[in-house]
């Protein structure tokens, strides 16, 4: 089965972070570092996304030194995208302080080149118009994935939906599959997703772990028991960025690809979460993808 | 490996709920029916209880049914334990309208007999110092689980406590945990309550599953996918019956039996949540078991 790369659109950015876990600023994260950094474990990345001037070459060579094609990451005038938030103890939601989008405001995103059939698509949570354009550009044959947060659900519904039909796989978590169907059974809510178009739909629930809607198919795996969380900032975008990592390095019609895509969503999420950043990430051993990935055989065997 | 019987200390009871799935008044209910019912599936059972001069044939007849010894099962001068409840939309969390203990209130139960080493007591959700009661009966051969709710671990903690340190497995639901230790991250929580005694800890968490924390080994596993839920009363009960009778009726020393067990519980509270009382398990066939226990091994493939 031929193995394609995963083009990541997203964003790229300076996160200040408060909570639980202390606090820090200035520090590199942004959806496609994170989705990116983790799809490298499995696949070629290219990342379309942009930063302002004052992104310094430094940050630039931690996403790249995973191998990351960079050509489409613009270099813009202004600054580079900014946010600030704070959680709330034991992590239980949190609150944006702040957010400047500098470059990010009028950035239109463009692929360099048509994308083969076995490539991966991954619009990650931006606003579902530039989902769209991107789209627009992508052809036909790729797989796309999509990731969004509830602003978009609440502001950009139309937008979101027409994108859907064209999604074959779409990432969101539990409350904002509420919010997008209605429905508080998450069942029935994954079920009305699929509805909407896109052909595999996955509900993220944080520490309860995450499932799967395919066709004819279901998946439900716990998260890994970790007791110590620094940091649950960019989980999301690592667990959409293994996934499609998976599935591009294995050949996205390969039987079980989704659901072993999952279960590294969930092992490449549970190491991000335990430093701020992509620390946890940089260095990290195959080996030790390996054994979290047999922990979580172990814990679900029976 | 020796097998053995299940005897379930707990209530017999009538319900009136109102809630999602409808309104239903003097349905069959209490710990005891719904954990012995469950059980029944995989072991001998034994009721140690107590009803009204009210309760009627025909419902002694339903606990009856699947062959559960009943010698247990007292009839005391006055009114069958009745309870009140509602459940709020989508099941989110349940109040107790009316709470009336009748005969329970000076039952004391007595076991007929000393346990073997191979049979398993439960300890159903009754107050901590009827727990301590039996436990003396008990000697301290048998396997012992211990169920309990929240009212306890408020107003008899030190009671608790003391049951704890003979207890091999302990049942609690995730609220309960945290309210148990204080601890909001549940495997944190899961250590913590080890400390307090218990070999084994299973922490329920309704439509995320369940854990189990046992002596070096950990396991977590999806609750089965339910678009329509009547009822969920008596499913934690249902969940420990069927636990405990698959542990039991297999040897409680055999290796995998808790995690296996768990599976059982799984698969059994996720039937009993469709109907009202033991509705849907009245009739159940031994296919209709495996058949929930293939998907769930499917849910979890990866």
């Amino acid at each position: 089965m031929p193995v394609g790369k995963v083009v990541i659109i997203g964003s790229v950015a300076f996160d200040a972070i408060e909570g639980p876990g202390g606090s820090v600023k200035d520090t590199l994260g942004g959806s496609a570092t994170y989705a990116s950094y983790a799809a490298s474990f499995f696949a070629p990345v290219g990342i379309v996304a942009c930063v302002g001037e004052d992104f310094p070459q430094d940050a630039k060579d931690v996403i790249a030194e995973r191998g990351a094609d960079l050509s489409g990451l613009a270099r813009l005038p202004g600054r580079t995208f900014r946010w600030a938030g704070k959680y709330a103890p034991g992590f239980r939601g949190r609150e944006t302080l702040k957010l400047d989008l500098g470059v990010f405001a009028s950035f239109t995103p463009v692929l360099s080149g048509a994308l083969k059939a076995e490539d991966v698509l991954l619009l990650g949570n931006i606003d579902p118009d530039l989902q769209l354009k991107v789209l627009e550009q992508a052809g036909d044959r790729a797989f796309v994935a999509a990731d969004t947060i509830d602003h978009w659900i609440r502001n950009k519904r139309e937008s979101l939906m027409k994108g859907l039909a064209r999604t074959d796989l779409f990432f969101l978590n539990d409350e904002e599959a509420e919010l997008l169907t209605g429905e508080s059974n998450l069942i029935a809510a994954g079920r009305e997703i699929r509805k909407m178009g896109p052909r595999n739909v996955v509900i993220k629930k944080g520490e309860h772990g995450a499932m799967l809607f395919g066709e004819g198919e279901m998946a439900a795996l716990p998260a890994l028991p970790l007791e110590q969380v620094k940091d649950p900032t960019g989980a999301g975008d690592v667990f959409a960025g293994a996934m499609l990592g998976y599935i591009a390095g294995k050949g996205k019609g390969r039987s079980g690809a989704l659901r072993e895509g999952m279960a590294r969503g969930i092992v490449m999420s549970s190491f991000v979460v335990e430093e701020f950043s992509v620390g946890r990430l940089r260095g990290l051993k195959p080996e030790e993808i390996d054994r979290r990935l047999s922990r979580l055989r172990e814990l679900v065997r029976f």
